[in-house]
């Protein structure tokens, strides 16, 4: 049984939960090949669509995403991974999760605080 | 600050999660209409993709999810949804979660019971 990526273009989208909390810390997308990628190396690793391109998550920074446990929805066209996060945050604005954000009063409003300073490890 | 839409052909991805237990339901597609109704209504309501037209997660099974929380990610193009699950299930299969099937080496399996009779619910 395989993965359906015939729904999004080639992709499915991928789920990051982190394995020990739950917390759910990204959402990307994976193509085959990344799926194979994050399946065989352990790390997760996602196709950029704005880079046209496979990357690593943490080639940069180094907060690489230890893969625990994959599952698959019933269309087979979504994965979820759990994973340990490696480095104190997933998203590169510096939060511990990508979502950030909480819908108040119908406007977003940012609902944490940084756990680290994006800059000390993005720009160098 | 909007959502964007833009990168998914009109869509967002949304991934729904069970509010008090953290377990990740299901993950679908929302377009402006299907998230402004979710707001509006207070129940997930997602686009098909492959009926092309809005559905209310529950309307035909009564299972609907009652909206507690939504978080955007950093890219805005894509939902956390926290909801409290009415019914005994999310998944059309009659499973807990959409995401009942573990890559175990090399093979998805099914990796735990359901939890309701989906003849009984979906072909009245």
């Amino acid at each position: 049984m395989e993965l359906d990526f015939g729904k999004l273009d080639g992709l499915v989208a991928a789920v990051i939960q982190d394995h020990r909390t739950g917390r759910v810390l990204m959402v990307g997308f994976m193509n085959e090949e990344a799926f194979a990628r994050t399946v065989e190396t352990g790390f997760a690793t996602f196709f950029s669509r704005t880079r046209n391109k496979l990357w690593m998550k943490g080639e940069t920074s180094g907060h690489r995403l230890v893969v625990r446990e994959i599952a698959t929805d019933c269309d087979h066209d979504t994965v979820l991974v759990k994973v340990e996060a490696l480095g104190p945050g997933v998203c590169h604005e510096g939060y511990a999760s990508c979502f950030f954000r909480r819908l108040e009063g119908g406007a977003w409003v940012t609902s944490e605080d940084r756990v680290y300073d994006p800059e000390s490890v993005y720009t160098k």
